[in-house]
């Protein structure tokens, strides 16, 4: 049995720490700093040779640093004979620019599996990508988590009753994400249905299904700028609800996020570690839950798995 | 013949008008920026379908974010049908990172060119690699341009006795590169050989050649952090130079290199615009000189070569 190995490098550094502790073992020993003129560095510290290597790093903010790190990472892995390179990606950077939405725009999403597989990644760990598509765009195996049962889990221990609880989608993109929370926690659903009535008319909120008097969770995705959510969430409130929480599994919260955040009708926001974040955005309404545990048994099932298929190589 | 168009990125945007306006041109119409979360956002504003197209972007710092601006850029192109792309690169930044100097490196140059590949790039034209073998990285097409005649104009025309002037290498490697500005200049050469007597005692520098009461011209690919020009520079001063300048074709000129350049021997420093100079790197002993009208021929060159082969295909 090949030795099994964790990399962890600059976004996300507690949490790879959390994985390699949940599954009993410590981070393998190397260090990725800057040149002076900001190339970037790495020295892996022991020997990987003929290892299983995983490697945790999320595509968040600085994007293009943390994917430039991953990618020369793994070259180095690859030349240095690991047997494996598993990339564990909490978060899948760019999955946004999943599609040709107008003329002479890049699939970027596409471009990014296209140049994880050239620089020598053999598998890749991932969870809730935008768009479950993007598992297509790998000819390597890509395992596709979820982080649902993780939210269900904390909104569960909240004891609501489930006749004054609803689960809602802030978009239709949403349901089945949303289904999912409400069958955790035996709830009904409702859906935002955002409408324009006219070119250059603002948008209508209507609202689908019954929210008077209840208690709302509402379950996205990615929450980047915050505008979408906080505007359901007041939405919400302004027909009724009686209180609104908000989750997501990745917190980008980038430029007004947090302002918009602070002064919605937001009670919590429960968010995943996926995304490291910042020190100002610690505390407050936000409520993070850990994806290590169950990065962890990805990672120790994905590890079994090779070597169990080799009894048959 | 299919339409040529040039597009800049964002390292170097006067230089791309000047390549343009060199041939008679205009650039592209795109749009290059950011989503709030820092991800790149292009719009190529104008229909590329069928063209040959040449692609401005120098890999100098932000040397993360410049290189996947070009990557998402090619990728865009490519799904845009453009019938070649090609990357007009001045300064291939990583090239430094050639080869495993020690255990467990990444080889980053090749990398890079694997990357270049993957997102559609179909030929290369750079300027002065620091390692000519970084040639052999690609399997497409790579136009390898030299700095030196543009350098060797600007000292031609300060008439400088023959007599009096001496072309001098920094190091070693440099040899070749200083023997070509020596023989425009028809002028001898000077090596400085930097030795360590024994461990943990500070370098020698010895100077092979003579040099006194003569006007050094010192000649280096790069100038990074301008320790080892600036060494040199004082070194060349210490045994009876009359004067030093000193000329680079990439001006990288990271952390301590313009405090190091300002308080030495170095009467000017001539650089060329393979990398666009931040406002207060401009002026003082900087000289820049223009690599538009050599690249600008490239691309001519380039574009008609293609038109012609295809005679034959
Ligand atoms: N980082 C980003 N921030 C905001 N919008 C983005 C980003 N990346 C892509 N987009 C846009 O978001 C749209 C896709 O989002 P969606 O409809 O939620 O799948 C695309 O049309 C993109 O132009
Ligand atoms: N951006 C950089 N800044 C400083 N040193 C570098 C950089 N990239 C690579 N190197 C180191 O420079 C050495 C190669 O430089 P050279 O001997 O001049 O070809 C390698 O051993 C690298 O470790």
């Amino acid at each position: 049995n090949s030795k099994l190995k964790i990399f962890s490098l600059n976004s996300n550094h507690k949490l790879a720490e959390d994985i390699a502790e949940s599954i009993g073992t410590k981070l393998g020993k190397c260090s990725v700093t800057r040149f002076s003129d900001g190339e970037i560095q790495i020295n892996i510290e022991e020997s990987i040779r003929g290892c299983d290597v995983f490697v945790v790093q999320s595509t968040s903010s600085p994007v293009n640093e943390n994917l430039m790190e991953l990618l020369i990472m793994v070259d180095a892995l690859k030349r240095a004979s690991a047997k494996t390179i598993n990339i564990v990606m909490p978060y899948y950077g760019y999955a946004r620019q999943d599609r040709k939405a107008r003329a002479r725009e890049p699939i970027t999403a596409k471009l990014i599996a296209n140049l994880l597989e050239t620089a020598g990644a053999t598998r890749v760990i991932t969870l809730d990508l935008h768009a479950p598509q993007i598992q297509g765009f790998f000819d390597i195996l890509i395992d596709h988590l979820r982080g649902v049962p993780i939210i269900a889990e904390y909104f569960m221990q909240k004891n609501f009753n489930p006749d004054e609880l609803v689960i809602v989608s802030p978009d239709h993109g949403g349901v089945t994400r949303t289904r999912k929370l409400a069958e955790y926690l035996k709830a009904p659903i409702a859906i935002i249905d955002k409408r324009r009535p006219k070119p250059n008319v603002s948008e209508v909120m209507n609202i689908v299904g019954n929210v008077e008097g209840k208690t709302c969770i509402l379950i996205d995705d990615i929450i980047d700028t915050a505008g979408t959510i906080t505007l359901a969430a007041n939405a919400l409130m302004d027909v009724g609800a009686k209180e609104v929480y908000a989750s997501c599994t990745h917190p980008v919260l980038s430029g007004p996020a947090m302002e918009r955040i602070n002064d919605s009708a937001i009670k919590e926001l429960v968010v995943t570690n996926s995304i490291a974040l910042s020190e100002e955005k610690q505390g407050g309404k936000i409520v993070e839950l850990s994806v290590a545990g169950l990065l962890g048994e990805a990672i120790i099932r994905v590890y079994e798995q090779q070597s169990v298929s080799m009894l048959f190589d």
